[in-house]
């Protein structure tokens, strides 16, 4: 029963992060999305963009156990934009931290398992956090085309870093790529991207 | 790139998800969560708990599949209050012909993979789709208790009704059912279950 204690304290806790906002904003009544949204989009978008990966081998099981728990660290580390330059100075410290924080509420053997799971998909070595690092860029890039290119107006955004924010993809996931770079030159003719 | 396509379209049209309200508010902010964000905490719940659950074969990978995409079907059908004995007259019709508008987004095979999963989380048979039942119940019992029994103070709420929406746990997770029993009679005692 203390086991079981510990798991619902972490499970109330991570309520939080439905009150973490992003800078995307949805593609019906635009309000921001929030971290837990942003979660659930791209765990389904790994089970359907799968096929497209390049590693025919990827782990989906795997890989939507890191896109569901990949954000939780935000809880207390809060969103960093990711054209934000000065705010990625200290993520990782910041990220840290909560991780530390956070997944300590847990029994250590799944204490253990959140750090490895986080841990890898910060990484992007294997094939598993590849994938979700592709789904991450992917999901925020589709509800900007959606939303006129709501994030992209920003002054510090230009056609040149989201396509470098997306490269990922271009190794990885090549028809995704090629849909992506789609995207982005109708979003250049739509004049959602202004530079 | 066709195929692509379409599950582009269906990865866009499900973002509606997130504005589809439940009647659970969250521990924070006590604004009313929304589907996608329910399903997201319900799919991490499934990986902490399923050591609760009575079937140690329930294979957990099917299941976070499950958790992921139960509520898809409220995007045109909207969420049916549990506890609204009217809405549940025509509840199942509405979500048939909303899969059957939804799904049919998708390529055929992937259609026919989201009608499987959804058929039998909705059947109840299964190990999965007992355990998933079992999430789906616990998840908004939690977020009441944490809210002062916010839903559980509508007037066709008691305390029995509760008892029976969660039975599912008696057999299936005893652990997860003795908890859950202790919440409830600690929020009798708080009063944040009137009846």
């Amino acid at each position: 029963m203390e086991r079981l204690r510990k798991q619902i304290d972490f499970i109330i806790e991570i309520d939080k992060l439905k009150d973490i906002f992003r800078q995307s904003v949805l593609t019906g009544t635009r309000r921001n999305e929030n971290d837990a949204e942003h979660s659930w989009h791209i765990t389904i978008m790994a089970m359907l963009l799968k096929e497209h990966f390049i590693d025919p081998e990827v782990d989906l099981f795997k890989a939507m156990k890191m896109t569901i728990i990949h954000d939780l660290v935000e809880i207390y580390a809060g969103d960093t934009f990711c054209y934000d330059d000065d705010g990625h100075l200290d993520k990782e410290f910041r990220e840290r931290e909560s991780a530390s924080r956070l997944f300590s509420i847990l029994p250590e053997d799944q204490e253990r398992e959140m750090w490895e799971l986080w841990e890898e998909f910060e990484s992007r070595s294997t094939s598993e956090s590849k994938f979700a690092a592709c789904l991450d860029r992917m999901q925020p890039l589709l509800l900007n085309s959606m939303t006129e290119g709501h994030t992209w107006k920003r002054p510090e955004v230009t056609k040149e870093k989201i396509l470098e924010r997306n490269s990922i993809l271009k190794d990885h996931a090549p028809k995704m790529w090629e849909y992506i770079n789609e995207v982005i030159e109708d979003s250049v003719a739509k004049g959602y991207i202004l530079r």
